[in-house]
């Protein structure tokens, strides 16, 4: 996805969001504001937004000294989606088609995001999500590929929502490969989050290297872009993967709920919407 | 007031959403965020914040070279307003205590602002407001005060508006001189738009001579500063007048609806509420 206009007061109060959430220090935050100000002019339209945000959460890090901001918020969302596990497998279990109730958790899982929301329960918004209607479902290209995989790369968006991947991963019934961010970036899912939500046990955890917040292909390893080469079927979640990886002409379906309307209206949805969306242009 | 760290986001969106109506070109737009953004480093925190949005749709305008972008929308704004006229006239008939409701309407004309604000229906908007309840009413101050005062100094806010104020003048009963912008900023009343509301019926009308969204007094002319530094009863309408006054030891009343979070804080209410607030400091 290309960066909008509308992204640039967001890219400003994300950067203020983080640089709160990173310190106490009034004067390092206007600093940050001025820097990041500053850096408009550099953030060109045809790239996606995480290529751009990535360096705006390296001026905050940079200023204020703080390299993990959100650890403690990270492993606090994991520790309450964990508790809602048991209730996740109850809704499992009664339900008629459980490979889409699987992926309707673990969407529900993405209303943990510090970066484009701020202010949400994470119980109640999964109660509510798991009572939504998908605004886009490409239920039938999912299963149809999904069968024919031999394997599954899982790419994965934030802390805590990783509990409710493992109920899709479990479903999918097919090796999965685990993907993290290779360095905290918001509250994006690192390697560690991924073991505290017990993910080791259900999939192998990759780290794609990438320290911006969306798997922005140039920022990642070469042990990543080789598995992403050889996949074919790719899972991918939240807004920050979709806009780093809309464009790509793979097989790669993108389980979200919208929180800005530039996603939403890039997707042809309403803000808030769930999603399963199956590749543009890619013979599925 | 001062200027927050949080209405910095709010300034490139202003900047963003003015160079909309200016100009179809996205270059421009870019432009302006480019500009604007860079911008964000001299704005100092202790300022009010129309001080810094003055210069940011001063750019708007000299990359546009759209002097007056919401010259149509205000003209729509006042039509649709005056189409509300007998109505407005009909709920004072009705009222109790008509300078309260008087007051009301004409804080619910407040609902217009283009700047805080932009999405709203202004005939629901009103029927909402009326039906509201104060957050803050400091009525019986403002009663007292009026009583005492020889004549009224109204600072407007917004075309359309100044429709419902005509409402409240007319009740005041007392010579009221009523303040517009000197230039066009945003969807603030001029000269031209109080006189299509019909207030050179019920007022004299003054130009303060600023090019403001909000009475910022550096940037007003001698005549207003003079009529300003005399007058014993104030009436300042809507968020800008009140970031640039409320630290003014004047006998100022705010009547204002709250737009964002900012400003709502600063008064100590909730967003959207509606205010009828006297001088802190000020023997009254």
């Amino acid at each position: 996805m290309k960066t909008y206009l509308d992204c640039f007061p967001c890219f400003i109060s994300q950067a203020l969001r983080a640089a709160r959430i990173a310190t106490n220090d009034e004067k390092k935050i206007k600093t940050i504001l001025d820097e990041v100000g500053m850096m408009l002019k550099n953030i060109p339209l045809g790239c996606p937004p995480p290529e751009s945000a990535r360096l705006i959460y390296h001026k905050v890090k940079k200023i204020t000294g703080n390299l993990d901001p959100y650890k403690k918020i990270k492993k606090e969302s994991t520790q309450k989606a964990l508790s809602l596990y048991p209730f996740l497998e109850n809704r499992l279990e009664k339900s008629k088609d459980r490979l889409l109730t699987a992926i309707q958790i673990a969407i529900a899982g993405n209303v943990i995001d510090f970066g484009a929301d701020w202010d949400f329960d994470i119980e109640s918004e999964t109660y509510k999500v798991l009572e939504m209607n998908f605004a886009v479902c490409d239920y039938n290209r999912f299963k149809r590929n999904l069968d024919k995989a031999p394997n599954v790369l899982y790419i994965a968006d934030n802390a805590g929502e990783c509990v409710f991947d493992r109920i899709l991963i479990n479903e999918i019934q097919k090796p999965v490969t685990y993907v993290v961010r290779g360095m905290p970036i918001i509250n994006d899912a690192t390697y560690e989050d991924a073991v505290q939500a017990g993910i080791d046990r259900v999939a192998t955890i990759l780290s794609s290297g990438t320290d911006a917040p969306g798997t922005v292909l140039e920022t990642c390893n070469p042990e990543f872009k080789n598995v992403y080469k050889d996949s074919e079927f790719i899972i991918s979640k939240g807004q920050g993967n979709y806009e780093a990886l809309s464009k790509e002409k793979r097989a790669i379906f993108f389980l979200l709920r919208t929180k800005c309307t530039v996603v939403a209206d890039d997707i042809g949805v309403c803000r808030g919407d769930i999603v399963l969306k199956g590749p543009d242009d890619y013979n599925s």
